[in-house]
């Protein structure tokens, strides 16, 4: 456990600076701190909260989020598209990180990044208690350095328009890293899925060297193989993976076992149709 | 039951276009799936959970659309003014329709409208399971075609200036209905609840062109007596009733019943005074 | 407002006493405090959170008897049949009423009512700041016969073998009312739903007279129409009326405003086949 | 969808009687109808919720089980030891299926079988409206029936008292399955999880013995692997299989992901240690 | 208690405006009705529920303004940054002020003034039941005066360029009060926490022109010491307390308690070490 | 931390048996992991989740006592009189102490110990996944003896006879602490709040005595002063100190910082009449 210490960005960050290998599970359709022992327990550094698409609210999401720190985990919130206002909120409540989709414009990105972080850097509401550091009430010039160095901003690139502009966006003070959305990306692309067209890997470049450029970190979500992966890693994406959301990983488990108690029950009873169509 | 399939949006607007009577209750103060069985059992074909006049959080209201989807009910969702980043968390919960309401320029409209379907028709983030398919994770080929045929945008003008535009909204691609609010209306001309004044019947109609030249369909909420309705279809306002939101339909059957109680007990007891103040 | 005093159990049972209607409207489907608000202006003197037909929590019921109590209503609560330990949470938490279901023996009689008071007349456990006094901390000597005059239990007799103790039920210290449960008991006797059956008449009129001869007062439950409820008053029930559950109140305003439209529209568009089967 | 009517229980049973595989999932982490869906879509018949070793609230409970019948499966609750109240609440929120725990006696499940009937095969609270039929107000005469029906009982031995009572409460009028919980069985007997110990064996023939003698039917929870699985169905217990609850099933999954990450990561970077202690 | 009036806006400015002193409790932490009680028994008139710091949902944050308007408190809420959106559903559900923070410009200003009002002082959506007037529906007529009436809004100026406008938001109608956030000020000048700082009493000293020039109220949080703000008061602040929020008086109070233990159980137990680092 | 391993009930006990004081903080109005942290950074050593005397849902239970653990503490529910049901769901939930209330018979002290242990100590049920040991999936072999061991049992004797059989509970097995309420004690004795009284010394040295001769630690809850406290340790009670509930502790705090502010104004504005009664 950081017992109500200040260092869950820097060490998010730093690790994977050095190339270690960071998994991250996502919350969409779980409610309770369960799954994030599970996703603890499992090897996951991180979990990303999907606020963009789930209707969790904002006080689970905190609860989410503060199990997660104190079971030593960076707990990230992707936020709704357009919902500025909710940062500051997730932030109090136990957010370490900050995921906002469908970036376009630096105008949108600066907005993200200032509501991160205390004047001067900028705008972060003032407050005195924060979970994370343990409810104690503490003076603004210890506070906020704490709570500013704790933050880790991601930029989600998802369009032509977002990628274009990632070199101006890269350069902002407090964003962090960039990411790019692939599924969203090749859907704007018109060739929705296809993750090995060109025009992907040219923004993935476009990005990389943008990062590289500014010394941020980039990562690519939504692509499954492990091939894929390494060209990207080669590309200069850093090593975090999202493993999987945790209504896919519940799907995939629950049909695996049907279909074998399915398969066994057809070896032994095989007369039975038992394969009826349940859609 | 329509289970885990598609066609909600067609089904509902292929009702209206055929004229047939469709009946929407509004939820308001509910917050179990008691009130949907109550719609659907009462005969109403859909449910309106209101977001704009209610505390209601996104995680109930999802839940009340799939049950209403489960009912083979159609789930709209009035959205708060302004709260567009709402409306993606709401379609991947459940929702089949989005009443967004005062909007009063086509940009406002479009941002709704493109916020309802993917790439490229708008820019509805990229998503691969939705309660209304039964959570089956879905390539985005087969998945976005079926929710973005599933949805019904229903944009709702409010004010003159909505009005003046009434033509330009309806002739937006992805915006299926124009709906007048016919309470807000007449407060913005300075007659409020008057529903016969002829500027009224002028921003009627001036929609009802709108609609009938772009092939959409119009409905009008908030007119209580039949007369009026009817002069509405006149105009070629499509069939869709909202028949009342449940605070109000609970409070119209508590308060016969009290009266009734009362009644009959000063009858049978008249000479107490039962009738006090209660406020 | 009874702005934070101890008068409701003693306002509620003297109205009673003296003949004055008094209305109760009952919560099932409700969860927000929208529902005790409509039973007030209504004309409700006290609303009963049904928590043995529903699957409500005890926060939800403890929130609406809160503000019922606010709006000087009486809140009270139907307990699940046999969790007698969910009695003292619930006085804590704002109910001034105790509804025990299906009670026919003395001895859980004896449990509710002792559960309902402090120490020598009970063993409800000691608290020292309830929502009802303000949360102002008070000592024992203060607090416990306020609150033990604030409370109201009522001991619901549904079976013929409740019945039978009913006069020793009604002379237990702490037992306020007697109820009698006429859906129950129609079915316990064989005969559904048939309360002018005369083994129900002698039932109640057993009842009653238990409940003069203790001084206290009985009151029937679930029978709809007047004539029969006039004759239970001249019987020596006294006139506490349940309108109706919130469900059943939105129901019957659902169905009446859904036939309303729907005749209306079979008159101005006789082709259109409305009627369909909903089922 | 079985729409609105009154025949989950019977199709239940009949099913396993004519020897159909049925599928159940349980649910113990999940909040939200997203989990019902993927139990439905990933071939289940059942789902399980467990408030026998989770803290979800009756109205969460409520919520599942009113998805899972709206989308045509049986929903059972596993309720607390010793808390029968709960039976009444649950089913009046649409449950279909009751299985109590640890049993012991014949009075204990004379008990539960009786709290899930109305009169006179029971004492289950008389109500007028449930959401399984679509909350429609309907008569005790027509009502009763139709829910009794509707209903599945069974009940967990997880003891040797328990089995030796196996006979007397089979014979029972109301219960309709027997279940052995082997886990807990085979702690009892102080052989933990060794299921093939002859004891239990000899429990699973008393039982199956019980249930053949009064025509009922028996499961067997908590066995793993398929022979064991096997042999019991040849001992007479019938095709329902608990593939798993949801918890486990996530941590499967994720543990799963989780590996095939590090391994890759591994073979491409094998200078890291990604597989540090993270416990 | 204010039954189900509209006086709480006017009776709050009315003694504002007649120096009256008014102490003002946050909620942050509370999730119950409890903390709403504690406010008023120890003396304060109104709450200030802070959804900018907090992630508490509306429906809870319309819990407790109910239980605060029921109670005669005046509920404000602090929403959060940029969500004008939710400042109409917030009124709809029982806040009678909204505190807009980081406001700097009049567009902004007046976007908030304008959502608290109805037409043709503003653009509130038309509504006809409100908790606060008992949920009786009544007419626009009647209803929005009422409303108007009784809302009070609260302008925040956080940073030099809302101070450099002061003049021409208290000039807008609709805007009733100016307040000045001394913490995120101080920050903004770079002189965290220095509230006797030159540039911070000049700031007041505008917005106090302000205000008289345009008849409206001044108010300025997070001054904790007396002397400070006697100042404030001379300067021509109201005498608005905002006495703490609840984490920070809950942990005031824990920690002086537990302080109190460590101390006595040191005098009596010198030898052990209490006093370890609980970090 | 101690990160998901089992040591928790071990390390209480031990700290307790050393004579090292013992801080526990009482949460009855709390709903968020806000108030853990509150209790943890003001130097507690356990929480005391109240649900006897709260309305909280045991969700949120779990989720409060899974927060103490991350952080190190103990977190302990006081269960509802006679609801034994509860206790499982709790311990699998994420608590590791159990208070039972008013036990005043061997028989009822044995169900709550039973509860407490798995086979052959007592009758939990077995389950595989707990939030306390990282919800893996562990084998009964391993995972019973772990939670068994983490568990702590407190019984609370409130009345003449459970204190005359303190000898025997303390004799049993899964037993680890006897408790003495005062609060309840001395109500029972017709001296409430005299804690001083001969009659609760001589109960006091009673329980002790049954504890020394068992080899069971004694706390007495609900004295408040410290020479009572002090001349209780010198009877043998151990040093654990309920430093006072949250809804005291806030009423405190609040009550404290109003009256100050209400001083301050009257010695600037001595004219004013800011001490009206707000009952």
């Amino acid at each position: 456990m950081r017992t109500h210490d200040d260092s869950a960005g820097d060490d998010f960050l730093s690790r994977l600076r050095a190339g270690g290998l960071t998994l991250m599970m996502g919350i969409r359709c779980g409610r309770t701190t369960d799954v994030v022992h599970i996703a603890r327990s499992t090897g996951h550094h991180a979990i990303l909260v999907d606020l963009e698409h789930s209707t969790m609210s904002t006080d689970v999401a905190a609860t989410l989020c503060g199990a997660a720190d104190s079971l030593s985990m960076t707990p990230f919130v992707r936020i709704p598209e357009r919902e500025y206002g909710m940062i500051g909120r997730l932030l109090d409540g136990g957010a370490h990180g900050i995921v906002a989709p469908r970036i376009e414009t630096v105008d949108q990105a600066r907005l993200v990044a200032r509501a991160c972080r205390f004047a001067p850097r900028g705008q972060r509401s003032q407050t005195a208690m924060v979970p994370h550091l343990g409810m104690r009430p503490m003076p603004a010039g210890t506070l906020n350095p704490a709570l500013d160095n704790a933050v880790v901003v991601q930029i989600l690139l998802e369009t032509p328009a977002g990628i274009a502009n990632a070199d101006a966006i890269a350069a902002l003070d407090g964003v962090d890293m960039l990411a790019i959305g692939a599924n969203d990306l090749t859907a704007e692309l018109g060739v929705p899925g296809q993750y090995d067209d060109p025009r992907v890997r040219e923004a993935v470049a476009t990005a990389a060297r943008a990062c590289r450029h500014h010394g941020k970190l980039l990562t690519v979500g939504g692509v499954g193989d492990q091939a894929s992966f390494e060209a990207l890693i080669a590309l200069g994406v850093c090593p975090l993976v999202l493993t999987g959301m945790d209504a896919a990983l519940l799907y995939q488990a629950a049909s695996a076992t049907a279909q074998r108690a399915i398969a066994a029950h057809q070896r032994t009873s095989p007369g039975h149709a038992d394969s009826e169509d349940t859609s």
